[in-house]
């Protein structure tokens, strides 16, 4: 079968064809039916985190859903036909071995998570780790609360997730986006206000600021902003070495925290949120065969919301 | 009298004639029996920090203890005649206000603190900041826990009592020092190694790392070396800006936290601590005309303890 496939720093992800998967002991095969395209592939691509690829070539897709197909040797809590999302992990699939833009994937069951009913695959793919991974950073390293103020930087796939979430636990949400052309519509989505650099908030003591972006120029923005005690999450990498104000941080004793990944707890809180319709990410949806295209087209920041790919 | 005072961004500090303090109504008079010298001082005389000092010229000195010898109007919590270390906060003397580089000061009384009988002067008054400042950041905000390993940047006036408090605390405790002549003394002090670089204790899946340092690249360094989700606590604040790696941060769930001052309960912990026989900074005591002298002496790293100024 065919898969997309990255092969080393700098080269445009390539079509290969690949030997079908083998579910070890402890694993199932599943039939792909959602990928989503991140952020973090682009960083994959270019090298910034290429590291953390297990071997060469591999193919990408770090968020993906499905149906169990097969079951290893061993497996008895899920059964073929099970709808499933794969949590993101960076020992998974996408990363330590070939991912969702491939038609069938072996993985480990412990990621698992069961999709449920009335959830697309789009969404439930993006749950994985955008979703999942917004949850955790909004909702569990920045501890949102009703009441609080958030700052969330980069409206993007995980920047508007977060921010829903962050508006669902009844905190009042102001957002910095670049680019102008879609502020208008995070207005609408219901937060407080938006400008284009975080900045532009600094008289109203953020309690937590999350940067989805993470240029570097952003955390230390974020730093800058945030009250006095207050808490910088960071997610995003687009960059990875940032420079920051130290004096500041410390005389404001704020906290600068990582936040990567999360929990099955999480992602199926996510799920839940979506087939109870009240989180939809803004996807766009595309075919196996327009991977390579749409890579570029997000590399080049031309979509506004996710991309997934859906399978037959 | 005679006040060594601040007068500009990379001035020497200088000797110069100043008013008699006047007790503004919340107020005390001190007559300063001991004033430490700190490494904040030498930032703020070459301007890294300056912007922290309210007026100028102003007579630094803000590790102050000394006895009460007049009360302003409505002060009603101390008498004339009691034994007060004063916390040290970047409102208060030394920073916002003539400090203990002059005999007698004008202090209001929220942040004076009661000196336990048997503790000399010298250490009465480097428990204000030093001792304070390191028990805030080692106990409160590392949250220091028997069983923890833990990493101290730098053995200076702070990490060295900042060592002996997560000694205390039932940690093991592992320095990084670059002033190798002090390595045996270190050793000596109970801690379990030490070493240059707190990168040689990579290994230790140390649980956190408070950097007294504050060289940038010990901050970078501390981030490096810490476990995954272990904390980096930033105390020292020899250069501003300090460039961070971001993804290691993120992707390892790393806390960067700033500490900064304390609290009264903090600063009484280091006295009782002190008039316990438990805890001796390592001072080497001055008259009031050498003040100038130490601090180059401090600058150029000639001491390896702390200075104090003993007043007659």
């Amino acid at each position: 079968m065919l898969a997309w496939q990255y092969t080393g720093d700098g080269e445009p992800i390539a079509l290969r064809e690949v030997d079908e998967p083998v579910a070890a002991p402890g694993q199932v095969i599943l039939d792909v039916k959602g990928a989503g395209i991140c952020h973090s592939d682009i960083g994959m691509l270019d090298g910034t985190i290429s590291e953390f690829l297990a071997y060469r070539p591999i193919t990408l897709g770090h968020e993906v859903a499905g149906i169990v197909r097969e079951l290893g040797e061993g497996v008895n809590d899920f059964a073929v036909g099970d709808r499933v999302a794969v949590r993101s992990v960076v020992d998974g699939p996408g990363c330590a071995c070939n991912g969702g833009f491939q038609p069938r994937i072996a993985v480990r069951t412990s990621e698992l998570v069961h999709v449920p009913e009335g959830v697309p695959w789009d969404q439930a793919a993006v749950s994985t780790d955008a979703g999942m991974t917004s949850y955790h950073a909004v909702i569990s390293r920045a501890a949102t609360k009703a009441g609080d103020k958030i700052g969330i930087i980069g409206f993007g796939g995980l920047g508007s997730l977060g921010s829903f979430m962050a508006m669902r636990a009844g905190a009042e949400v102001y957002v910095a986006e670049t680019n102008e052309s879609i502020h208008a519509k995070i207005i609408e989505s219901g937060v407080s206000a938006v400008s284009r650099s975080i900045h532009d908030f600094a008289d109203l003591e953020l309690d937590s600021i999350i940067d989805f972006a993470g240029f570097g120029t952003t955390t230390a923005a974020a730093i800058d902003t945030v009250r006095p005690g207050g808490r910088v999450v960071q997610v995003g990498l687009a960059v990875r070495m940032g420079t920051v104000d130290l004096v500041n941080l410390t005389m404001r004793q704020i906290e600068l925290i990582g936040s990567q990944g999360g929990t099955n707890e999480g992602n199926a809180a996510v799920l839940q949120l979506m087939a109870d319709g009240h989180l939809v990410s803004d996807t766009e949806c595309i075919g196996f065969g327009e991977i390579g295209n749409a890579i570029e087209r997000l590399r080049r920041g031309e979509n506004t919301g996710r991309f997934a790919v859906l399978y037959e």
